[in-house]
């Protein structure tokens, strides 16, 4: 069997449990993720060994020390997977619930609820967790799933993935719904990404060379996720030891994830006083500065930012430093430069706190806070499939709820049009 | 300037002023819409103009009556567009709206709120009305759009365009917000479907070709719409009466749009009885019949139906009929060959009913009533931008609420993570 006909298989076989998982019961699904918490647990040793495999392999070929790190699973690790499905287990299932109702003037009763979206599609990269979060969540929400994890990963993948499917169906999980892709072949990615028979939407989850493939190539519907230029905004009356708090917070809390912040804009009238403190703060965390001419006018011994700083996510110990003339400037740049992800500003002007969460166009627009609480958990919703920076379906943190749709239910006793 | 130029400069332009156009209030908006509706009517013999020049194009060119009857404008047609300018209008505003809200135990105020898209793009055919309904519901929603219609009515989406833009300038609307693509070269579009930094989505309305080509080439989100392939399954135990009238209603009401029926679909156990009684309802409204084997065995004179058919939406006075062993052989034959569209179920029975919307993956699955009620107007949300067959976003009729997004808006009091 060639590749294309085993994707197309898969994808068929999802598509038909799809619609047996549609009508699983909440009391089946949560069962179902209490087994698959259990067996990572009491079998973690198969998925250890797997995954010591996978890391013999990564050394050999020269992957980076940060990368060994992702890939890498302990008891500690596997216990957290566990823990995630159990907390995916106590969630409240979306499925069924309401949103619209109406009796039309003709007598029809016309509801809307919320059901599956059918097909999930997940391509991800290195962290073998995605294989267990990505199966809980679109198992609690009612979906089939396809996973596509990272080549680098794949003996780990396939072993957590293998526990986790037998322990679902053998709890009533319709015979189909987990689908895993065996193969490191990159082509399987390229077909995935046209299965629009089969899949409803597909998910990228990783770095920004797999998020950009999966959207200029998909003719399935895809939900970006992930990349985040996030900006801070020293406004005029901003309060001093709260903004340095919060710069700090959201550059060097975890730099390397999305909701950091990348470039802080300082209101013109306040950067001479600002400036020399933010770079005092942020040399003591070891954080490279690189600013703008006027930033540089101010504290010279910062590196000069050019045009690409503004468009770049560092991930890393780096901020990119412009001075703005105001409020208007300030919102200009984020909307030009941003990926739609997290931007804060910290002021004491009630006035500039509405018009920045008003114009700034990012999923989560916040006053006098770090963007790093852009998160499923900060934000209440518990687990996360992603982050999604697109506007249409799910923004922001994607909880159970991203992971379905709509259907309208009428009842009528005869109508004609 | 190249064409690649032209359309990269429209569309920045749009992007531009949708950032303003998100804050305009309610009031600028309606009185836009008003001011839109009457300049149509009080010029409408420079859209009439401009119209009669398309016919002659298109006549010349041997276009078939149908087609000249979507392009064909006068007085009356003129009025309805404005008619929909104005309930557009009436609306309630979706902008602002808020649907959850919550304080973390941080203390942080977490506020979810709705959004417009940002720069919506539409493709569309023939209809000249489909500039003025589109360009009304974006305004509406706070959207900017990217309006590229059929070539073959330039002239007339030409003239329909300038006067709104001027009306809707003129009454506050930020310069930019609509953008109209004067070319009829078909490299536009592929271009447009590129656009991602400044398009959020796109809504194809028109054909089947075109669809399939929007949806297959665009990197730009699509929110698929039209295609109906719509079901109507007559159980055991329905009332025959209320199921030829809903089965004629459904066929013959108007088989050219989308929620027509296109297969019947009958219980074996009543065949026999039902089947001679459509065959003469149908027969009587000139319907053409094509039938299973089980189907013809009751009424010979049926042409054969074949494995085609199923898959077709004819949009003309043709009905495949099959015969099923059950109500599952029924959700089965739907969920494999209908198109996410409307599907209705006749029946008495209960559990059937209940089974038959929970089981058949469609928009809208109705008990009892025609499929052709699937419809902004008929489901109370008033205009509608067109009828979305996925899953993700939008699904069903897209009113104002389809064209919106959300935006999460956080109040700290310097809360770090």
């Amino acid at each position: 069997m060639d590749l294309e006909e085993l994707m197309q298989q898969k994808a068929a076989a999802a598509k038909q449990a799809a619609y047996k998982m549609a009508l699983v019961s909440t009391v089946v699904k949560n069962q179902a993720l209490a087994a698959m918490a259990d067996v990572l647990e009491k079998r973690s040793s198969l998925i250890l060994q797997a995954n010591a495999e996978d890391l013999t392999e990564a050394r050999e070929k020269g992957m980076k020390r940060s990368y060994l790190d992702r890939l890498m699973l302990d008891e500690n690790r596997i216990s957290q997977m566990a823990e995630g499905l159990r907390q995916i287990a106590a969630l409240p299932d979306p499925i069924g619930e309401g949103n619209y109702s109406t009796i039309r003037p003709n007598g029809l009763e016309i509801r809307r609820v919320q059901v599956p979206l059918g097909v999930i599609g997940i391509v991800y990269e290195a962290r073998p967790n995605v294989t267990a979060d990505a199966a809980g969540l679109c198992l609690k929400s009612g979906n089939a799933v396809l996973l596509r994890g990272g080549s680098e990963a794949i003996r780990s993948n396939q072993a957590i993935f293998s526990l986790l499917a037998e322990a679902a169906y053998h709890s009533g999980i319709p015979e189909g719904s987990l689908q895993f892709v065996e193969t490191t072949d990159r082509k399987a990615v390229d077909i995935m990404l046209h299965l629009n028979r089969y899949l409803d939407v597909i998910i990228p989850r990783g770095g920004a060379g797999l998020i950009r493939r999966v959207v200029e190539s998909s003719s399935v519907p895809v939900i970006e996720t992930g990349s985040g230029i996030c900006h801070t905004f020293v406004d005029e009356t901003a309060d001093f030891a709260m903004a340095l708090k919060i710069a700090v917070n959201a550059k060097t809390s975890r730099p390397s994830v999305c909701n950091a912040m990348e470039t802080l804009l300082v209101h013109e009238a306040i950067a001479p006083e600002f400036l020399p403190r933010l770079q005092a703060a942020m040399e003591e965390k070891k954080v490279e500065l690189r600013g703008c001419a006027q930033a540089r006018q101010i504290c010279p011994s910062m590196k000069e930012a050019t045009e690409e700083d503004w468009a770049t996510e560092y991930g890393d110990l780096i901020l990119s430093i412009k001075v703005v003339r105001d409020l208007e400037e300030a919102i200009d740049h984020i909307n030009r430069y941003n990926t739609g992800h997290s931007e804060t500003i910290v002021t004491e002007n009630l006035a500039n706190a509405h018009k920045f969460q008003r114009a700034v166009d990012a999923a989560a627009v916040y006053v006098n806070a770090s963007t790093r609480f852009t998160d499923g958990f900060e934000f209440g919703f518990g687990a996360e499939i992603g982050i999604s920076t697109q506007k249409l379906h799910a923004r922001g943190p994607m909880g159970l709820q991203a992971l379905t749709g709509m259907k309208y239910l009428i009842y009528g006793e005869g109508q004609i049009r």
